[in-house]
């Protein structure tokens, strides 16, 4: 017996030991753990979440009566009265629309064709930003570098030419550089114009277009992608010594700023009324595809996350707001407005959720904030492990949080299977068939059960 | 002693039991069998083959100087043109074209824009022979259907609409039948025009073309592939109770035959030259990408299995003739003109092969012939087990060599990993970067060792 009895000893300290490495208890005071406390209502939410088709539903009606939706166009500012509409059938509280000033870039036609050595459409894309051509287009030779180097490096060719950025997908930070800034290498070694090999690590043909910029003192001159397939054959023609010319096309030009929304929603808080939880997506996309992964989704998605709640009656202690932020994708005009209008609550801000890279199936969330609100959100991240999404890492957040991120909010963004994800970005391909509803019904529990519990919880979400 | 001797008796018999069994000598008369004839051969040719990237680049130089190849197009002729050339460098023998007339159907500017329930470009191609509209169009109600069965059971509200049979993918043969007659069974029920969902398991928003026919007696409208996606979209908008109009606009028209050819050039053989194995594929391709898997690489691979013979110093007993057959795609002018130039020669064909499939991965060859034929190219086949390309399967061929089997000759056709065949079949997206030249020279390898055994090895293939 007394063996027994120092056996049982032990093994409460082992326990007790246990308890003081494991996550779940590490920053509470409280007993029970967070994630003890909401075990049953997370069971709940995805339970629920995952027997309802409505999101999407809700995403293929959204993307199929609007289509894209690029800032300035007709298309988004009727979308965005659409779901103000819905937002009100739902019975969401507080629902408004915040006026945002954004760009009013135009594409027109465009074409790039190759003259020499052949005659051959090349499909194009032109990048957000950009200037047109004159009426006549651009007709050059094309110099063909693989990087920012090889430009360098071949400078003195470049004079008159226009310069096709063949660089290979590194990923998409690497990648990206060439669209964001190519315009801007080209024309500094004196190109009449810019082209890169479409930013994507797959390609059936298939232009993306993008944001890019222009420096101060350097010569504005047109932008844009080719595909992937073309790039490498005018690499390939290049470096059998053949002599390459290609007249590009843009009517591209920039209007006045128009008026756009940014629009939101609540369940208010019973308790802290003036505590939120923001959690959304930017509803604007650019002017190809349907923007049903970038990223209708993940404002269909956060809608739904909210809309779900409401349904299943829980009302946290603090607010949950779900907000659609316009002009992410050529001004982030929506995320800077929001933390202009909602300047004075950021101290109240709790958390800010972002999701923005496809509603695909989802691992969990990116994190960016305190070690101590780390450990709260990995605890309440175990409650997701059920839907193999409870995975937090450090670092995450959205470039439309991005703005009140940088105030001090703490910030957070869905991840998801991204395998996929840049085959579709910015393209034609962007449409409702390469989502799955349960993986969009994945996508609302997570982000449900993690707006749910920060904005519940007793604790306040340290900074 | 007696025991082992016993024992070792056992073992012969059991040797000979199996060598009855075993397949490699089953058919011949000879022995050693054919495996164990032309094994060291085969190796050589394999290994040569593995190490030697110019069918890649040959096919890479092909589709990019030339682009698409279809039927009475100045592409395709210089294309030819320069494969003749390059024949002569080869050193190969009795290189010639023999004329054939092909139908030259071209297809202009088109377009399918729908104007209700709103405004959307609809990508799309022609179908290879279809009418055009006229001058202003066609615009009218859409009537969305997911099988011919369907549009039978909905006929009342099929007249003065365009159809668009949404029919899902079910494998290419179910499926291509929508392409084949859906302007028949449309216009059968007064339709105006007939649209399909591309013949295609995946998309990127990528219209497929391909070939259509029309029926005597029936009104000839207008025919064409729109995406999956839209076609999908088109579906769901229909089931939301939607009307959708669209304007089809298409300048595709017939225009009278014109020349073409079909090239050839042989090994010949040094004891029986009379006697053939022809190999070969077809050199037209669609108006679209680069023709490069369909099917330029088949071209290449068996020209370039040929030159690999020819550079081994390899001339075997029988011809060995490659042939790049003309005006597959959109009429077989080219197969059927082989068949009635070569008639009398038929007799003396010993074995067509064709490879239309990709030059992807190869898995062996499909058969079609006479069971004692199947054993003797089966342990042909075993030959390409080293390089997993060994597997022999009944039934098989081509459609060039389609005509000339109907005549008696033994047919076969290059099996390869078809996974994504189809993802680019008749596609902007056909073009040289999805095909691998690792996979390119074992195709290449294959086709060498089969052609080659089968031309030089004593038994005549019987029928």
């Amino acid at each position: 017996m007394a063996r027994e009895l120092r056996a049982s000893i032990c093994l409460v300290f082992l326990a007790l030991a246990l308890e003081v490495v494991d996550s779940t208890y590490v920053s509470g005071q409280q007993q029970p753990g967070i994630a003890e406390r909401y075990k049953e209502v997370a069971e709940q939410i995805m339970t629920v979440a995952q027997s309802d088709s409505s999101a999407y539903e809700r995403l293929t009606e959204l993307v199929d009566r609007f289509g894209h939706r690029f800032s300035g166009s007709p298309n988004l500012e009727q979308a965005l009265d659409w779901i103000l509409q819905e937002m009100e059938s739902d019975g969401l509280e507080n629902i408004r629309a915040e006026p945002v000033m954004v760009p009013h870039w135009v594409r027109g036609s465009e074409s790039a064709i190759m003259l020499e050595p052949r005659w051959k459409q090349l499909p194009m894309l032109g990048l957000g930003g950009s200037v047109g051509t004159p009426p006549q287009g651009i007709t050059a030779e094309v110099l063909v570098v693989e990087s920012f180097e090889e430009l360098t490096a071949r400078a003195s060719e470049a004079e008159g030419k226009i310069v096709l950025f063949n660089a290979p997908w590194m990923g998409y930070g690497p990648t990206v550089q060439y669209r964001g800034r190519g315009a801007i290498a080209a024309a500094e070694v004196g190109a009449v114009a810019s082209l890169i090999r479409s930013v994507t690590p797959y390609s059936m043909d298939t232009p993306h277009t993008g944001a890019m910029r222009y420096d101060e003192g350097v010569p504005r001159i047109p932008h844009a992608a080719l595909t992937a397939e073309d790039a490498a054959m005018l690499q390939r023609m290049q470096d059998r010594g053949e002599r390459i010319v290609v007249n590009l096309y843009m009517e591209a030009k920039t209007l006045p700023d128009v008026e756009s929304r940014n629009v939101m929603a609540e369940i208010v808080g019973h308790e802290k009324p003036e505590e939120v939880v923001v959690l959304g997506g930017h509803i604007d996309s650019w002017d190809v595809g349907q923007g049903a992964m970038d990223d209708g989704g993940g404002c269909v998605a956060a809608w739904e996350a909210v809309k779900l709640l409401k349904r299943l009656g829980l009302r946290p202690r603090r607010t949950i707001r779900v907000v659609m932020w316009t002009n992410e994708e050529n001004g982030l005009r929506g995320g800077n407005a929001y933390r202009d209008a909602h300047r004075t609550e950021l101290d109240n801000h709790i958390l800010a959720i972002e999701s923005d890279a496809g509603v695909f199936e989802p691992q969990g969330f990116g994190f960016t904030g305190s070690d101590a609100a780390f450990e709260m959100v990995s605890q309440i991240g175990s409650l997701l492990d059920a839907i193999n999404a409870g995975r937090i890492t450090r670092g995450g957040g959205g470039a439309d949080i991005g703005p009140i991120m940088r105030e001090g909010v703490p910030g957070m963004g869905l991840s998801v299977d991204g395998s996929k994800y840049f085959w579709y970005h910015h393209t034609h391909a962007d449409t409702i068939d390469k989502l799955d509803p349960r993986e969009v019904a994945l996508s609302v529990a997570a982000l449900a059960v993690m707006s749910y519990v920060v904005a519940d919880m007793e604790e306040r979400l340290p900074r």
